[in-house]
């Protein structure tokens, strides 16, 4: 098998969401896996001098449109959480945690979480929510939940923000392909075709 | 036949470029027309505090490794330009002049411009190759650098320009049918579903 195909999200992004759902099937058709990371935007815009896409005049209100007219384009349910953008440091944590003692069901944890905040509004950046929807995948929730909380765990999710902003990420979903940088769920259909030819 | 497709556009845009060679086949397909509506982004962007996509740090060096792979995937011939982003005052004003006197043959002449400068490096906001490329198009050339200068004309981009940004337009291309907004040349499969169901 080929190389991992690097999966770069925040679960505040309704884009990384859409291809949460998607990428894991688009990579195992060319024999690929997903590594799947959490990084938190917040600390990516700080960066750049960026913000989240709402905060910006017209585009803002066109975003929100899009996010919903690009999930029923994917055949994905979403729904506007109530509380949009949130911090994700607490779930994307909990995924780290999963990545490390748990990493076969990485991808069945992200698109659980994921689904929680943007189809049922849930406020997946509590520990006992996450606690919640891990019991709920028959993974160990309070070690889930106590994951959140490892110094080693803290580290890794720092270590992988810092990474993915010197790889040059500075939005989600962001993926690489062998090295090759694709920004956004609407550059997967490019994926697909660097993975099937090798590039193009 | 249906209404026509607003496609908003600057000149300077690669990704309005790739889209100028693919939307008026699009539209075709679902028996519409486009209406071709240059802009200047500059100005937008002055009033939504916004900036050509190579100024921002990280993006813009995506962004023209974006350019040209996302022309590779369209099948669109594309070198970046020595000088970009550049004016494109004469070059809007003068799609505005063709499209007032020799209405049918706008698209034709939006191409021709677009390709000078996307794919041939030409000066495409100098008044005399506007007039080349209007002659080899079997447009009267003279007629049209003299255009560029009309009030009439000037006022027209200036109109036109602001109906745009009161209609929502913060990038390019914009495209509206039947007033429902898709912005950017990766959103043209949605136009397409959208010209298909009505909706979806």
């Amino acid at each position: 098998m080929s190389a991992s195909i690097d999966f770069y999200f925040d679960f505040s992004s309704p884009y990384s969401y859409i291809a949460a759902h998607q990428i894991e099937a688009l990579a195992a058709r060319h024999g690929r896996a997903v590594n799947w990371n959490p990084i938190l935007l917040g600390a990516i815009f700080k960066s750049t001098g960026s913000a989240p896409l709402v905060e910006f005049p017209l585009k803002g209100q066109y975003a929100v449109r899009d996010f919903e007219r690009s999930a029923r384009f994917a055949g994905v349910e979403l729904k506007m959480p109530k509380a949009f953008p949130i911090s994700t440091v607490n779930s994307a944590r909990a995924v780290l945690w999963v990545k490390k003692n748990v990493p076969q069901r990485t991808g069945d944890f992200v698109r659980a979480v994921a689904t929680a905040y943007f189809a049922q509004d849930r406020a997946i950046n509590d520990v006992a929510v996450l606690q919640d929807i891990a019991n709920a995948l028959g993974l160990d929730g309070a070690a889930v939940a106590a994951g959140t909380q490892e110094a080693e765990i803290k580290d890794a999710l720092k270590l992988m923000t810092e990474t993915a902003l010197a790889r040059g990420v500075f939005g989600a979903p962001f993926i690489f392909v062998d090295d090759e940088p694709f920004w956004g769920q609407d550059r997967l259909a490019q994926v697909d075709r660097w993975l099937e030819q090798g590039s193009f």
